[in-house]
């Protein structure tokens, strides 16, 4: 997830201590590797890479003792692959004793083409307090810098600021600690023999790595919380992975513990200094619990956790039930949108209906393992709610389903009902083939959140080429970029699209992107 | 002091371990007092300040947590007066949870002046490192913010360069832990009727507390490292106020200890990471180790410093005789230049001279303290530089000294001669008055440094009145323009100079400059 702006801080919230001390109880200790660069590199114009920016090597990581840097000398340093953790280094003076302290700008980026912007020019409305960018005075040398910061990068750019006339600084030992929930090992890489396809599994597998920390994250630059929406797509990657099950396991208890006293559970939550859940509430993430709970029970059959959690996530179902009408069409509200994708560009009713139908059909499997005595109730609801998306919804003219008063065709509402299974799998292959003859290219989409659903719904209405063609056109696209993670925001015909206006604040290793972990090994190796 | 550059990092130097353990045992236990501060104030045009900036009370410090600062807001805090130490401040956020790093600037300034300049302008030869401006991030609020590091300041300008749109920051309790030293004490003021006076010795007082610290700095926020000619004045000014004699012997010994193998005195040393020597050298410095020596012996009587110390002060002296030809001439050489003031606008020769005269006629006394058999050689010696002097150097017909083959008049040749007493009383005053007739007013002169030798040669040649006018017209002017302690460069006739063109890199608590408190003590107050 990247940022829905909403600001409801009047909004009380429950904390049930109980679920609060279980989250906790399965908090994960922290893996560490110490992690040394392997090259002295600068920029270089590339243009096949991000923004005409890739890197060439300079120097032998172990010449870079030799470099006396003085007043605006820098280097970047190249750690080989994406990093999180903290970052040390040795610095010492030669020359003349230090007659003045260190200055120092030290600049970490996961992609070459932020360390070609100036911090100074973004004045976007997304905090510049995400740069990950430090000013360091040190008084006295030689001493190990030790920041104290997690950064999230594959380079760092070290500038001297200043030194004095009479002295010069040396560096050595640059050291990243990384910090992840699991440890990956290439053994978890399963051996495809479409290599294209396996560099996709594994650049997935590593951005999963790196954003499953003391919760899932949804990106170790910046945001580094905890979102619904990521989490769900970070759980099923992980049951196929790495399957740390308890760390799914802590964050539906988070979810579960601090919804708003009218029983909505927020958009996201964070953990630091305290469990605060945010203020931010979305129609579909709210009932993507429900989902993430089912995904974790098929998975794992966890009797004390359905327990625990069944109630808050029928809550969850029947606040949104109250928004549909007699007739079956769910009534949207501006308090509580629905999310689907970034853009506002498509109307989104549709594809609300869709996400209201799947998820129903998950909590009315949880209520059958419950024996919920209500469940006929929900039963019926579906039977109405199916009813109007077939009889209003679907256009039988153009074999698609169509969206809000003006009647839109747009990928996302096909999308959804094929991934809610309104009709059965021959009926899904034709909606899908439709889509990619009338819909098709994708357009205007810039997350990898709404590729995954697409790609998916490709797969499950058995247009396994088209779904294998499009992860390629997509993922493979930001590999052919430079990615060693894959990224918050990729619009393939505009490569360098930042929704901040500018790469420095993009994450350039974001949950939602992993996918291709969770869509590999379901459709093309289990099947 | 404050630079003077040489490079000669090839010079090797001794370390005694005796003396070294000696300057450690005498090191002082620095003193701590929690401060606040009184207001939060906002700059002012006020043409009658220093730079024309001066500041205005712009809410009460008990509103500071009434402020919830957004993207760009700042605050300034005035302590009430100088203070070194080191800064703490409770910082939390308000609004909704958040949801991003805070990002702050904070600034550390001793006068309102450096707050009107841009640090980014600065770019001249001066380290930018001594700019006394940190940028932070905190990830997660509520936080103590504990700055490492010792500043020199009275205002401190908070700029939250970001929050996000959705919470804002808060600050309280800012507190500064001072560090000296010794402890000030407004009862170490002398009641002085002219209450002009009295306030020159209080900012005095104010400016040599400040700079008292492990060892006497030159200025506690740039430099800040021990020079020859600073502590030759500070232990002036605290003989006669704070009385800390072990921080001078402290200071001797680390000096004493460390000559270069040639056995010159560096012109500073500094003391982290351990006690190095700087690779500067100065021919006056190195002679004013004897008069350090020669103050402290007659005012402590101290046997065992004077025996451990006056092999090394002989060696100083018989140094610079080795330049002094047969006829009594001083010969000065590039690689140990006279300092004497920042100015390189006036021949120095002749002031060299006398400052060799000076010192030997205080070599002598210790010399006899210590039955030293060479003691004649040395009283021959400045018998011959003596008639050298009086011969070639001082002009009949102007009543005057001149200085270098152009025969050049200048101030300092006439004040170095009277303080080294080449005449006597009297003689001494008509060569002041001729001084004050045909040399005055001071220009060009920028160092309190140079106004402290002109000051106290009026003093001794019984010129009081005039004294007291020079003091009030030059340290009293740093009052008026808004001195809380007085600075390390000061031209009257140019109150904005900087010897680094900028004021942010100047040091407005600057140890030579402390001497009104010596001055009045010895020539007002005990007389």
């Amino acid at each position: 997830m990247g940022f829905t702006f909403q600001i409801n801080n009047d909004i009380k919230f429950k904390h049930n201590n109980n679920f609060l001390n279980k989250a906790n109880n399965y908090r994960p200790t922290i893996q560490h590797n110490n992690i040394k660069p392997i090259a002295i590199v600068q920029l270089k114009k590339n243009s096949s890479s991000l923004e005409g920016y890739g890197i060439e090597q300079i120097d032998d990581i172990t010449n870079l003792k030799k470099h006396h840097l003085k007043r605006n000398d820098k280097l970047i340093l190249d750690f080989g692959d994406h990093q999180v953790g903290k970052f040390t280094i040795d610095i010492k003076s030669v020359g003349s004793p230090m007659d003045s302290p260190l200055f120092l700008k030290l600049k970490f980026a996961e992609m070459p083409a932020e360390l070609a912007h100036n911090s100074k020019d973004y004045n976007g409305w997304l905090s510049k307090s995400w740069i990950q960018e430090e000013y360091i005075h040190l008084d006295v040398l030689p001493k190990k810098l030790n920041l104290k910061r997690r950064y999230s990068f594959r380079y760092v750019e070290i500038t001297v600021l200043d030194t004095s006339p009479k002295w010069q600084a040396v560096l050595d030992n640059p050291i990243v600690k990384t910090e992840s929930a699991v440890h990956y090992d290439k053994s978890l890489i399963p051996d495809l023999e479409d290599l294209e396809l396996k560099k996709i599994y594994q650049v997935g597998l590593k951005t999963l790595h790196e954003c499953m920390q003391d919760v899932f994250e949804d990106g170790p630059k910046r945001d580094r919380r905890l979102w619904i929406g990521d989490l769900r797509l970070q759980a099923l990657a992980d049951y196929s992975s790495f399957k740390n099950t308890n760390l799914v396991k802590r964050c539906l208890y988070l979810f579960g513990a601090m919804p708003a006293e009218n029983g909505r559970i927020p958009a996201n939550v964070f953990i630091s200094p305290e469990n605060i859940p945010d203020d931010t509430f979305l129609f579909d993430y709210s009932l993507f619990f429900i989902s993430i709970l089912y995904d974790y029970e098929k998975n794992s059959s966890d009797k004390e956790v359905l327990d625990d959690l069944y109630p808050i996530a029928k809550n969850q179902m029947n606040i949104a039930l109250k928004q549909v009408n007699s007739i079956g069409k769910l009534e949207l509200t501006d308090d509580y949108p629905v999310f689907i994708d970034w853009s506002n560009d498509f109307d989104k009713t549709t594809s609300g209906q869709a996400i209201l139908i799947y998820t129903l059909k998950q909590f009315i499997y949880l209520a059958q393992l419950k024996n919920d005595s209500d469940i006929n109730l929900y039963i019926k609801k579906l039977d109405i709610i199916n009813n109007y998306s077939i009889n209003y919804l679907f256009d039988e003219q153009t074999g698609l389903f169509v969206s809000g008063s003006n009647h839109e065709l747009n990928i996302s509402s096909q999308v959804w009902m094929v991934l809610a299974q309104l009709f059965d799998k021959n009926k899904n292959r034709e909606i899908m083939k439709t889509t990619l003859k009338r819909l098709f290219p994708v357009k205007n989409i810039a997350t990898p959140y709404m590729y995954h659903h697409i790609t998916q719904a490709l797969f499950i209405s058995g247009l396994k080429n088209e779904a294998v063609e499009l992860m390629k056109s997509y993922w493979g696209k930001m590999i052919q970029l430079g990615a060693d993670t894959y990224w918050e925001a990729f619009d393939p015909d505009h490569p360098s699209y930042s929704p901040y206006g500018n790469p420095i604040l993009n994450s350039y290793c974001h949950a939602w992107s992993c996918t291709p972990v969770y869509l590999i090994n379901k459709y093309l190796l289990s099947e």
